[in-house]
């Protein structure tokens, strides 16, 4: 049924080569060899090309000539537009009508149709779906499908053509990168394990496979959106289940952390479910392991990338606001601003109100944020500051 | 004198491969093939352990016994630090007092022994140099030096190999690089035409070209503060005198724009130094040719690529602030808004003061600050706030 090395004939000579990258940094803090696999870096900027272009490769040309309907304002949408350009089919995408402008160019751009509908991602959908009876569209779902599954699932013939790994692992939104990766790469070497990677936040693969069925989440609050899917397909779910070997969640603080990682270690950008894999390789519990992390999507706005660095910066120890209380006299900051000095650490912003209310009288609250090396060196600015008796032990 | 590919075989392999990408972005909108060549990749995080490396192997085994100095805060005391350990020799850096720690951790990691010294940099420089005499030290110069330059120039070696190039386009600080590209590139290939680049506000090269001499700039006000240099070398002048074809220097807000592009469409990040080439390719007058942008770096701090996003999202019309003076009464800051809305311009901010000053007693300051698609949406916003009286034409 599945026949991946078909779809990966066709679907190659459209790709951008995404070889992996050795990372001697991660490598070092897991204690493995950590490769990643950069989808960040393919056509669009996400895997998604390859599941879109393989489901209209499959479309006969009666099919093929009505052209093809879906409805997103991410990866997908993209995903599906480029493949229809590169088939020279007519493709029409559904969004939100709030979707912000910068997401309809992205589309726009690679030449397809975009009609903005609905207030919640539902309508568009539905929208989409009812489009697809009237006018004849295929359309084409973002993950429970066995050919956008298929499609994905060519992410491991490459991994196994350049490296024998021991580990895949995989970010899990819907489930069709996981499904498509694992059934390939056991089809092709049974001794690979799969793990899946969710936010801990929005784990509804795990949570139905605990469940035994397909359960759909009450919320899904994660800066990332890429896998903030309440409801995983049903095809995935079963191929989940019958070839993922193991999972692990992440929180947000690690995404956070693994974001900045990446960026400073390796000049990479990706999206933050694009970094769920490589916040995962520092949580397994194995050696001297060959591990291949898969960064599904880089797609980012760049105003969320300057918030994303500041969270980042505050979840690594590398900016840190403390609060104080100081009696109201002259030479009291001094003394405290001193001991930041002493420690080395870069003052950012001071916050000084003599106005603001405070627990006694004469005081007045001070708020300082530092710059510090990290989080031994936030650690002993702590100590110092507790010495001193500015903070409590 | 210099032989670029003895060079090249003993670098080779500690090097990190760092293959030509190929922009489609840049091609499409300079009419040109632009290629990058990523050393923003390298090993350390730019081309400097090249030069440093290659001039360590040139050492005999006394001055190795004896061990190598240099004084940087910046790309070359990781070059220097890296290469000295790969030779397992003793490295000494110089830095400022005042060095940020995370730079002196980024040298340590690489075993190096960091010594703070001097409240400016020529002071750390001849702090280091009177140690070179003392301890019998092998000094390591930035730029100037035939053995750096030979070491840099073996980058035109890897970009022949992949490609013939019609241009190769090199940031410009102290002029090591250029030297030593642009002789390497013309001794294989002598149709290879070398295209410097500089920021404008620190061009030094440029400067003494015109002057017939190496003259010293009086500032060097940059972003890009790895080609901030004030005065070239002496042989770097003469190299580039005699083998770069050709100058373009590039404004501050022009590498904003490109870093921004970078980062979106390249998922990639360069220091500003490292822009500069990129950002020249939309300057250059011809079409249809093979490019290279020599990336030369990537090592910038976290908290400064946020600022860098805002600036670069300003430069490029993506955030606007609008400032104007309203009539104080109900219902006139609705109408305004409005306008926003119906151009489809999301509001970051607005900052609406009933008292600041103003020219008139009875009207009010209010500063909006939008996100737009980029300059084309911002004009056509900017008309609309013409047409409904809220700007001057």
């Amino acid at each position: 049924m599945y026949d991946f090395k078909e779809a990966y004939q066709k679907l190659k000579p459209i790709l951008n080569e995404t070889n992996l990258i050795y990372s001697d940094y991660f490598s070092e803090l897991t204690h493995n060899n950590v490769y990643i696999k950069p989808e960040n870096l393919q056509k669009t900027g996400s895997f998604k090309i390859r599941g879109a272009y393989n489901k209209i490769t499959k479309l006969n040309d009666e099919d093929k000539k009505k052209g093809i309907i879906t409805a997103s304002a991410g990866n997908h949408a993209q995903g599906v537009a480029l493949a229809a350009k590169e088939n020279n089919i007519k493709a029409v995408i559904v969004m939100p009508e709030s979707t912000p402008m910068i997401k309809v160019d992205g589309t726009l751009k690679f030449g397809a149709e975009v009609k903005l509908f609905g207030k919640t991602f539902d309508e568009s959908k539905d929208y989409a779906l009812k489009l697809s009876k009237e006018k004849g569209y295929t359309f084409i779902p973002p993950f429970d499908d066995p050919d956008v599954i298929e499609g994905q699932g060519t992410i491991a013939i490459e991994i196994l053509e350049d490296l024998k790994p021991d580990y895949i692992l995989v970010p899990v939104g819907g489930g069709g990168l996981i499904a498509g990766i694992a059934k390939c790469a056991k089809t092709l070497n049974p001794y690979v394990k799969i793990i899946g990677v969710e936010p801990l936040n929005a784990a509804s693969m795990q949570e139905s496979l605990k469940c035994g069925e397909v359960v759909k989440l009450d919320s899904t609050d994660t800066i990332a959106d890429g896998t903030a899917v309440a409801q995983v397909g049903g095809l995935t779910y079963e191929l989940a289940g019958d070839y993922v070997d193991d999972w692990i969640s992440v929180s947000e603080d690690e995404i956070l952390e693994t974001f900045i990682e990446l960026m400073e270690k390796h000049k990479l950008i990706a999206e933050p479910s694009g970094i769920l894999s490589i916040a995962a390789s520092k949580k397994v519990r194995f050696f001297n392991k060959n591990i291949v992390c898969v960064s599904s999507g880089g797609n980012i706005d760049m105003s969320f990338i300057s918030q994303l660095i500041n969270k980042g910066l505050y979840a690594s120890g590398r900016i840190h606001r403390f609060k104080f209380e100081l009696q109201h006299a002259p030479g009291n900051l001094k003394d405290l601003i001193e001991v930041f000095a002493n420690a080395k650490a870069n003052i950012v912003s001071i916050y000084h109100d003599s106005l603001a209310q405070s627990s006694r009288f004469k005081n007045i609250k001070v708020e300082v944020t530092v710059e510090t090396n990290g989080k031994a060196h936030l650690k002993k600015l702590t100590e110092s500051l507790i010495k001193e008796g500015y903070l409590k032990n």
